[in-house]
């Protein structure tokens, strides 16, 4: 790969075409906001492309960094400028909606998703730094019409930046997603709101409940794309909080001091078990999930 | 103060000793544990006390750094082991049955409660560490039987560890604790055991999954007692954020990306408001309470 173009330099977009120029990979780069482009030119990770993406043509790899509910508009829009030879990847935090878009953009067998988990609270091209992937994991998202030599190319990209990949289909990923990410998210917020509803300042909370509560300072645009996009997913894992929301409020209510230790016991063994995932049974409904680590 | 006594030489008291130690203050410690006892011994933070607890008149302070619900037990136990001018404290992160507590075994004039805001996820004496309270914030809680010269004793104890002390009525500060700690600590739990019943491993978490179920690893016998001692509050503490996820989860549901939006800013916006307290509207129903603010 010798020309990327990265579409959107917020966080990740930005962090990967900071990593990519130090690897000497020239960078095209973009971004609805002209303050970004401009900041990205001067600290030497890009070379601006115009509105207009007809440089798009240089690239052999296109990675759209852009907002989940952005993406597939403009997947359609840039799949007309690209080499035939170009691959594309994203790196929205939701596979299924875009894989169907790439399909419907006559670029099934160019795009494979992708999905660092490298993402935080912090969002823009302020927030975005060399070395954000390193060690991090990376979800690649083919569907039954990728060829190898796609996967292999992503793969290749998220491995020089020093990520660790995981493939998964698109369906499976954003099932696991509404869990392990979404539902994480949503909570936070919900728990920011209740202490809102109650006139007490986020400056009163220590350490511990920073934590908690820190994912609910995120961007509200992005996270009701996500939220919205995996919207069946999420609501199931929501309603599960909330009914052990239930079951605690019910143990302190009715004083079951022995009921208490023995729920509490399970969320903290559940938070110290860090077996590797390889020796973690799969949830019943993914069993038939065919999920491969590859380290890049 | 020349001679203080810590019992429980867990995080929070182990700490404490270690810092008044290295001030030169002669502490007796103690702790149900035997080897956190002798761990304790052996990095010179105390001189250790019998299970009898005899030598306890010579001590100045006591500082009880025992869970919630064996406090006042012990310190029925310890009254009329005391020097009839020392001084008791505790650091319980409930404040209200504690007093009463002090009351009855007519401590009335010689305690005052601490809480000190500097607890996290870890506990024992292997978590404690010098400088724990290096800039956090400590609530005491005298009640109106309370002498001065108890409460500025107490300040000057936490002030020469590098705490800010807070004063406030112990009904208040068990009202604002179940909004600001308990709360957040049992949406991490419900968090994780939703996490847990849908058989996703922790191991699976992002960073931002990790922060917002990290509290849900504490310590499950001292969190029963300490939600359990409050419940009141904090049950309707837990309404309140169940009401918020029923909100989200209707907005998700109904595809309702604009009042999603919305609601997830007004969350957002909460955490970023950074205003000290000094210019933030006190709770409705705490606006007769005086909060003073020391700098010890």
């Amino acid at each position: 790969m010798r020309t990327a173009a990265v579409l959107g330099l917020g966080l990740i977009g930005g962090s990967l075409a900071r990593d990519l120029a130090r690897l000497r990979v020239r960078v095209l780069g973009w971004d609805l906001d002209a303050g970004s482009r401009e900041a990205a030119r001067l600290a030497g990770a890009i070379e601006p492309l115009g509105h207009d993406l007809e440089r798009l043509s240089e690239a052999d790899l296109v990675v759209l960094a852009v907002p989940v509910r952005s993406a597939p508009g403009l997947l359609a829009r840039l799949a007309p400028l690209l080499r035939s030879d170009a691959l594309v990847t994203d790196v929205g935090s939701t596979k299924s909606s875009i894989t169907r878009a790439a399909h419907a953009a006559g670029l099934g067998s160019a795009f494979v998703g992708s999905h660092p988990l490298a993402g935080d609270h912090r969002s823009g091209w302020s927030a975005s730094r060399e070395g954000l992937f390193r060690g991090r994991r990376v979800f690649l998202t083919p569907s039954g019409e990728t060829p190898p030599h796609t996967l292999e190319a992503v793969q290749e990209l998220w491995g020089s930046v020093g990520a660790i990949t995981e493939t998964v289909s698109p369906e499976a990923h954003d099932r696991e997603m509404a869990w392990v990410s979404h539902l994480p998210q949503a909570t936070s917020s919900a728990l920011g709101l209740a202490l809102a509803d109650a006139g007490v300042p986020s400056s009163r909370l220590g350490p511990g409940g920073r934590d908690v509560t820190r994912l609910a300072g995120s961007s509200a645009d992005l996270w009701a794309d996500i939220l919205s996009d995996n919207s069946d997913h999420v609501v199931a894992a929501l309603r599960a909080v909330a009914s052990r929301i239930a079951s605690l409020t019910s143990a302190i209510e009715r004083g079951e001091l022995h009921e208490l230790r023995r729920i509490l016991a399970d969320a903290a063994e559940w938070v110290s078990e860090t077996g590797s995932p390889a020796t973690q049974p799969e949830p019943a409904d993914e069993a038939e999930v065919r999920r491969t680590r590859d380290v890049g």
